[in-house]
């Protein structure tokens, strides 16, 4: 006779175009949570996500205030007191789709080619996110869930989640559980199962240099002020040496060396630089030549320029020396960097070296500090068994480039270790334009989510 | 009994609402000619010239197509032929009134305040158009004109000019004059009539830096790619030393040196070193410390950034790689600087100095060479003469950081040439937000052109 895993599963199967429809309508909700204009469509989508939960019998699924967007929240009611508690992570905001004009369509209709769905949003990380909710759908609809869920799904992701720590904190006592689910990171290929155990932090900033108080006649005025965008872009080269290193003074300071047992781990990893190279389209990579480029990437900080505006943008030529000029910077983060410690860092650096001809103005936009997940708790290790049951194979240990705030709140603020996994793959164009999902790994992510949570509790006991 | 003068300057006092009107209607057109969208706007000005002309009696008044923008062209018909001819340069196209939002009111709905109309293109030069159409208009009035004139007014002066000698080439017959009144050039107070008798070349360049085929997630690829903006501004750092010098090899190599005649004669202009910090909002001045600030304007090249564009400027984060990064670049050229040369010096300073890690590409826009009068020209002279009756003052004589490419232009392709002044003071923000026009020193000015029309014959026949 069929276990009820094998009933789930069949589920997924029968059930593959309706997943797919779900997700087409949930990403083709503009819910880009850093433009204010779009604050309707953040409602918008989190008001779909509690209909969706609804559907899935958790009646109390509600949209929770917050300083700013609301928190998605639902959790299984009654209680089974000798069942495990699972925490769900996820967030329904997107980055903007900007630069918009590079889309092959509009990136909030979500269009399929080939094996791909494309749309902003569809890898990171709605499709995540409808991956959840199906596993749980195809548990429900064909057996009962052997262990407590807890659906945590914010709103606020791509900006920092400035406010989803106070949330924790308000909400504590509701959000006890033994361990969250967070498939907020990738794999590395589509045969290449992946858990993430280390994430990097961030923090951001704008900067911005001041010089007269009005675009001036660059012919009238040339030769006796400093040009406020000359200035930045003085500052800003400052930043770095030749070979990529970050000159900004103690920026290092607390970095947490690799040992070597772990540079020989990440070693292990399989990395094509030729590959990359063709993929991203750049004719040499760059970085600190004593790391590697896995350890540049996972292991330690950067410091990048996200954006430049001063003055005169349009067609053709205007003489102006402009009145001032901003850069967007941010900042990845490693163990044991704090971000606060590090934007005192930069604003010494800014002190330091801005001439007397300008004036300077920085910016602190989102932090947040870098963190490590303990690789032998129960949770890891069932995340581990369900990514081999479906693909086969080890799955791989990385650390990863990117920041997910909340992993380290959840440490800090609820004691809670999260398994870190996805099923988006590199070469998504998460955060660019033609953003995509591929469908086949997303199936199989589907079916993880199911083998993971019906066997957690048997690693929970155990 | 009054003289001829005496009329047309009583008409001048009659009429000022008159002319003002007229100013602001002919104020009121957007001619952009940098932006492609403003086309049709850019013919309108051209033809509300024409029909001035017309009324004027210039019955040959017409537009004269080039491969950019029209040319206003009229002429004295028949020639007389004991007479002398000047020909009235002027442009009728305007800058680009960006940043829009600075404007206390729209820029094409011209406003007075005080002794001040305000409106992109009042000063620069909308309004010296109309001084010196209104000037002939109270000669013919009341007299008749003793001399030729030829008007030529181009739509493509802020673009640098781009089909104006082609043009110059084309009608050498019809432009044969005694010297050209050009008053694109402004005065040094309200109390100070000046005559320029040198201007500023420039080159305009678009520099672009390229890294990866589309935007990267900060944190993926963050450590492995240079960042283009980053690159941009490294590259841009190094075209100037802290003092403001250029670094761009050769740069200096065909600057004309300044005599120690002409440098006392410089050190003799006004120059408040506290008042300018003041009404340009800067803590400090800039600039090399070798030269007064009057030399480096008006004798010293500069290279300025006048605009920078790279990956996302909105509001908040977005923590991308950008894909690419702009800089808009233009640099102010002395005698006997080559813009070419400087464009082929640019070019080698990018080869020498981009990394292998981006690519780079650099557009040359508008190119003009600086220029010199001779200030003992009969045209320079008559001009002296006018001020000097109008302000009852001895006019001052300087070397402008302007670029009229007009000027060299005709030296080369006419052998004519130019006695420069003009209406506009030093805080009319031309290019700016807020361009503004004196009026008590715009209706001096049209006086002005009338004693200098009327008196000039007495000079050329001399």
């Amino acid at each position: 006779m069929m276990t009820n895993k094998a009933h789930a599963l069949r589920y997924v199967d029968a059930n593959r175009q309706a997943f797919l429809n779900a997700l087409k309508e949930f990403a083709s909700i503009p819910s880009i949570s850093t433009d204010p204009e779009h604050k309707e469509d953040i409602r918008r989508a989190a008001n779909w996500l509690v209909s969706e939960l609804k559907r899935l019998g958790f009646d109390n699924a509600q949209t929770v205030e917050t300083a700013g967007h609301p928190v998605v929240l639902a959790y299984t009611e009654p209680r089974l007191n000798d069942a495990p508690t699972v925490l769900i992570y996820g967030h329904y905001d997107v980055q903007p789709p900007d630069p918009y004009e590079e889309w092959e369509n509009p990136p909030f209709s979500p269009w399929q080619k080939g094996e791909y769905l494309y749309g902003r949003g569809v890898s990171d990380m709605k499709g995540q996110v409808v991956a959840a909710l199906k596993a749980v759908e195809a548990i429900t609809a064909t057996a009962t869930l052997p262990l407590n869920i807890i659906w945590l799904i914010e709103g606020e992701e791509e900006i920092g989640s400035p406010n989803l720590s106070q949330f924790l904190e308000q909400h504590r006592h509701l959000l006890k559980a033994d361990v969250a689910l967070n498939l907020d990171t990738g794999m590395l290929a589509p045969d290449q199962p992946t858990i993430t155990y280390g994430l990097r932090g961030v923090a951001a900033f704008e900067l911005r240099v001041y010089g007269p108080d009005h675009d001036l006649h660059s012919g009238l005025f040339g030769g006796v002020v400093h040009n406020p965008a000359q200035a930045l872009c003085e500052l800003i080269a400052g930043m770095h040496d030749a070979s990529g290193k970050v000159l900004v003074p103690g920026f290092y300071d607390h970095v947490r060396p690799l040992d070597d047992e772990e540079r020989q781990e990440l070693a292990r990893l399989p990395f094509k630089e030729a590959e990359l190279k063709r993929n991203l389209g750049v004719p040499q990579l760059y970085g600190e030549p004593e790391f590697t480029p896995i350890e540049r990437i996972g292991a330690r900080p950067t410091l990048e320029i996200n954006g430049l505006y001063s003055g005169y943008t349009g067609q053709g030529s205007k003489t102006i020396i402009p009145a001032w000029a901003m850069a967007k910077i941010s900042t990845r983060l490693v163990p044991d960097q704090d971000p606060e410690d590090i934007h005192q860092k930069l604003r010494a650096y800014l002190e330091a070296n801005c001439p007397p001809t300008v004036r300077w103005e920085l910016i602190a936009l989102a932090g947040s500090p870098a963190s490590i997940t303990d690789r032998h708790h129960p949770g890891v290790r069932a995340l581990a068994q369900a990514l081999r049951n479906v693909w086969g194979k080890e799955p791989l240990y990385r650390r990863e480039g990117g920041s997910v705030p909340v992993v380290g709140m959840m440490q800090r603020i609820l004691g809670l270790e999260s398994a870190l996994s996805g099923f988006g793959l590199p070469d998504d164009h998460i955060h660019s334009p033609n953003e995509r999902l591929h469908l086949p790994t997303w199936y199989r992510g589907i079916q993880a989510v199911i083998e993971f949570l019906m066997s957690y509790p048997d690693f929970a006991h155990s």
